[in-house]
């Protein structure tokens, strides 16, 4: 047998928080809180696991409760009309099967796909699976935001579809609407779509807000919009996300869904159903973040890493060449097993390994895990 | 947008469950149970639900414990050597996603896949997502049994994978050790894989055992295995399935499922690892569906449907050319509308909507519900 993506290997997430593990590091690598969801959620799930008649098939699109509370959610946040939830929400297993299934649904062979790196490691390998071709554009280093000449030499007849993550994994940039307005009329006339992956939507610093893609009519009407409960509710492990698109779009994303998973747990829709009506959570989401990330930065004072500014998400880039000239890689596996923190190091978000010497902290961790962390870095 | 399925409608098993609700119709289209799991897991997830620390992302393949659970429980039920779970086995998002990953992991542009129709409705589409060619080949009607003749005519050096589905949905029908090993011999020196949905394992009567690809080593050692704790469970809203395959085929497995959904439901899982190791559910399983099938079929008697043999699976295949000669869709819509019985039409699981006056019942329901519906069924 010989694989369809030989060159793909075990994710890097896996592999760090596997060494971590064996390490017994603390894991700083893979994007996760080490704290819980909020109670209400977790008392919704267990009353909802004991609740008769909410373990068989949810509806292929996603229950229609949650699919309502996620339509006025999104109305209230970003101040637009409320999409439809029967023609316009999809519930899927997590923002990475909403991801998938656009692809799956609209990159034929030979389209070609922009993406802006660095870039969430299933993009490429996800579009090459549909016999697309992905078109890297780089983004600026080190504020990691668009050049959106570079975006317009690299639109062609055949992109099909641009994708977008705002907030930025792993770096934490976040668009303007301005950068919004750009891309719109850059695609003014074309038949490009939009992927626009916000799952760290709740993860925005210093007083920004978030400019969604659902904000601006003319991205919207060619955009499908991604997001994940795991990340604003600290439930990763719920693998509970949704994919919000005009009709036609949506209607595509479905074919694809009802195959690649059908449904999503039912008990587990009905549980962030119960809560997502209150607005505490995703508003309290900016400070509790920005606490975190202000927390880890001073703690690091003193050391000889350099944090680049992070403006957004739960993620935290440095440069560590202070300390030393070795490849990203190494030195995030030296890290984890001599200094007893696992990393990620940035090269792996690029399709060529390109290596800038910086590696990612995620700080969605409790607050003295972020000091036995810190205390560990400053060592180095 | 031209859609890359432009004959692809709304999954037949939505549109009927729609239908069901909207006419107020007892459900015996869509394949689910109208009874709750056991005790025991309803009461483990709940727990799982407020235990800190398991809402997290759970390992990629799936969690160590569940892993090693159905690795201790396939060994035992099959006995065969136990499969390792690091290696050979991989959880999923139901069986679904396991079918999924599997046809985007092996199949090519250009590439047959061998499918025996009637076959259950994501098969074609998910092929022909790849780029592969679905090759049909007709089971014998009225037995559902393969005519392995005709799958050897079939059999090119372009097949990269033969679907096969034991016990067999619609129609119950159960491969013998015989035919696997005929087809183990049709495949010897070949390249050929082998695809084995076997979902309803522990629904075969009348003292037949099921026989698994994972017992005929030749086969097995070409063979993804899938089976689904929905079914076994009676939690089809869980979403978690699993797929058994030698290491190089897992692996080929794991590199697209970390791309399709990265990882599922950890309560879940830990829930379902709780539960596993007491045999009784899926030991009683056979007895429990068998009392469900003969119940119907003896309050089905008097009316002027002629039920077909039912040897496994919670279905039942029906003739009604005594009623009527309309398309089975047609009779299947007016069932659910005048008589208040939603059911599948047969047609729906022929890529060419090949109609032989059959219905499908789903007899997983209690037995108040199939005496109301045998009721309104005689009445027809
Ligand atoms: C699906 S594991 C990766 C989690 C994540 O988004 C990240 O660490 O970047
Ligand atoms: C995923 S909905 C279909 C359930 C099922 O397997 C069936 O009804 O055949």
């Amino acid at each position: 047998l010989t694989s369809k993506l030989p060159d793909v290997g075990t994710s890097i997430f896996s592999v760090m928080s596997q060494l971590a593990a064996e390490c017994g590091a603390i894991n700083l690598a893979q994007g996760f809180p080490d704290y819980d969801p909020p109670q209400a959620l977790t008392d919704a799930l267990a009353r909802h696991a004991r609740t008769p008649g909410h373990h068989q098939y949810a509806p292929m699109p996603g229950l229609p409760r949650l699919r309502e509370a996620i339509s006025q959610k999104t109305a209230a946040v970003y101040g637009v009309a409320a999409p439809n939830p029967d023609t316009e929400i999809t519930i899927t297993s997590g923002a990475t099967e909403a991801l998938y299934a656009v692809l799956a649904a609209v990159v034929r062979p030979g389209d070609e796909v922009l993406v802006l790196e660095p870039a969430y490691d299933l993009y490429g390998p996800a579009i090459r699976l549909q016999g697309g071709i992905p078109v890297y554009v780089p983004l600026r280093v080190p504020e990691f935001s668009p050049d959106w000449d570079l975006v317009k030499a690299a639109l062609s007849p055949r992109t099909r579809l641009i994708m977008l993550n705002t907030p930025h994994n792993p770096s934490g940039a976040v668009l303007t609407a301005q950068d919004l307005a750009t891309l719109a009329a850059l695609l003014a006339n074309t038949a490009t779509l939009v992927l626009s992956d916000e799952v760290y939507e709740h993860m925005v610093f210093d007083g920004q807000q978030h400019a969604s893609a659902l904000q601006l009519p003319e991205l919207a009407e060619r955009s499908f919009v991604l997001s994940s409960f795991g990340k604003t509710y600290h439930a990763t492990g719920w693998k509970v996300g949704y994919c919000i698109a005009p009709p036609l779009l949506t209607a595509e994303v479905r074919r694809v869904h009802q195959f690649l998973t059908f449904a999503v747990s039912t008990p587990a829709q009905h549980a962030l159903a119960d809560v997502l009506a209150d607005a505490e959570q995703y508003q309290t989401l900016p400070d509790f973040y920005q606490h975190k990330r202000d927390l880890f930065a001073g703690l690091l004072q003193g050391s000889r890493f350099e944090l680049l500014p992070a403006p957004g998400s739960y993620f935290q880039l440095a440069r560590y060449d202070q300390i030393s000239a070795e490849a990203d890689v190494d030195f995030a596996r030296r890290l984890t097993r001599e200094f007893g923190v696992a990393v990620i190091p940035v090269s792996a978000f690029y399709h060529d390994g390109l290596d800038q010497g910086l590696i990612r902290f995620c700080f969605a961790k409790r607050d003295e895990t972020l000091a036995l962390a810190a205390e560990r870095l400053r060592a180095v």
